[in-house]
């Protein structure tokens, strides 16, 4: 296997996109930008608060962009930045990992079969 | 970019290896046995308890291994599974990126310099 550099930037990685719930908002934002609605329905089980933290988090390090239509009633919504997308392109393998592990996972975890499911 | 498949496995990705400290405590295990004294200090910043929780939730899903040598005083030692590897192997992109981004990362987070330094 290709080693981990020992220079490894996963603290820097982690600063940015650690958590359970920031890997799962880019995921959905790669295709285009979200509405705050969509995002909390795509993003199954986070809650309002959290969710608006994390896509203030994200905007901060410059991941994404909010964007404030100015309407009445309100339109917001959120769109990856070029360079989210480099961010994003790095969530791949783990995506393919989940894949390909998601029925070995779904039995050593039960427990989180609610949100695993097995394939 | 190549996209993320449709049916991506981040979730299950996630359920295994998401929160801010268990990427770090793989990275730190894939190069051989270590102790929790030794996992304690090269994780900085978590707390025993929550060790022995990240500990536990990683044997729990199979990608580590605890070994107790029944020695007097204790020692007791934590292996990575060849399943745990290929979940290292998928955060190799991750820490390029943050390799990559680390000036940027703590220029637009500098409430995060303590831990994402500048290079």
């Amino acid at each position: 296997m290709d080693p981990i550099d020992p220079e490894c930037g996963l603290d820097v990685a982690l600063a940015v996109v650690g958590g359970k719930w920031k890997p799962l908002i880019l995921y959905h934002l790669q295709h285009g930008p979200r509405r705050f609605g969509e995002l909390k329905r795509l993003v199954a089980g986070i809650s309002e608060k959290v969710l608006i933290q994390q896509l203030r988090d994200l905007q901060t390090v410059g991941v994404l962009v909010r964007r404030d239509y100015q309407e009445v009633p309100p339109r917001v919504d959120y769109t990856i930045t070029p360079f989210g997308m480099t961010l994003v392109e790095t969530l791949i393998p783990l995506c393919r990992w989940g894949t390909q592990n998601r029925a070995e996972v779904a039995r050593r975890l039960p427990e989180s079969s609610s949100s695993v499911s097995a394939a």
